[in-house]
């Protein structure tokens, strides 16, 4: 398989803290607190989530690959787990922010060539990857979120809209759970 | 039906510009002129489709049902007119925001009460629907369309994640188009 263009990857990447902070800061608790029931997450767990994610997972994980091939697999994570749980949104909108600029400065300074991309690790739950997907796989997941965050906030209006419901496709989403 | 709350709906719809912005403006052509195959749109259609929807829809139905009430069905709209044709997306983006400012602008010098969002209009589809349904829809409805372009964005790397296309919702997302 042909390794995706890591510029374009790095391009999303750094554009997802200032699209979360357009959509998300200053607005009422109605669109950031509330989630779609039990067991959901409000648009303030996702960026917890979000930020644990550049703490332990992306760029942990291409240094593994880089450092130990396949010889050594990943450290599972916890998909559960959100930081800043009692802080302020905007707290951790500034720390998400924070650390995917760094996250993306460490990237940038690994100076991978294409045929690193093609390089080898080994997943905890799917076996063999390489580099090139596990970066694109970090992009795609701001997008899952960013997606999520959408549903989320057009469910508190789910009745508000009345009849207009069947033309507006985000509250037929179901979610698309990943299995836990 | 308890009317919504206006400065919620108000608060949701003037953060949008500044989110396609920051998502869209200054990314690589995959992620802005992409679709998702043939009778789909990219993120630069859709924010076609959103001009079209400030000029034509929103606003001009909300002052319908404030003049005539039920005795005039809005004018049916052609959900599949985009602006901007021929157009760079910087345009788009700067047209739509300055559309939806105005129009903003307009919303608020309507001087709406609660009483006012009771007020019944006529749907040329769907039948009676008050002002509130109407407001509430035109937030969901940015919503509907950043939860589109997101898994739009998606799918572009839909091959290039590999194996970790299980764990990301967004691309078991399947669109939830609303009926033609």
């Amino acid at each position: 398989m042909m390794p995706h263009d890591l510029q374009q990857t790095i391009s999303l990447l750094s554009h997802t803290p200032a699209t979360l902070n357009a959509l998300l800061r200053n607005q009422p608790e109605i669109w950031t607190l509330r989630d779609e029931g039990p067991g959901t997450w409000s648009a303030f767990d996702v960026v917890g989530h979000l930020i644990h994610c550049e703490q332990a997972d992306w760029i942990t994980r291409a240094t593994t690959i880089l450092q130990f091939g396949e010889d050594q697999a990943f450290e599972p994570l916890n998909r559960q787990t959100r930081a800043g749980q009692g802080q302020s949104l905007d707290h951790l909108l500034d720390e998400f922010t924070h650390l995917r600029k760094r996250n993306l400065d460490e990237l940038r300074e690994l100076n991978l060539q294409p045929s690193d991309l093609n390089r080898r690790g080994r997943h905890p739950a799917f076996g063999p990857v390489t580099l090139s997907q596990l970066l694109a796989a970090w992009a795609v997941h701001d997008l899952t979120h960013l997606h999520q965050i959408a549903r989320t906030m057009a469910h508190q209006y789910r009745d508000a809209v009345g009849p207009w419901s069947a033309y507006l496709g985000v509250l037929q989403c179901n979610g698309h759970s990943a299995p836990p």
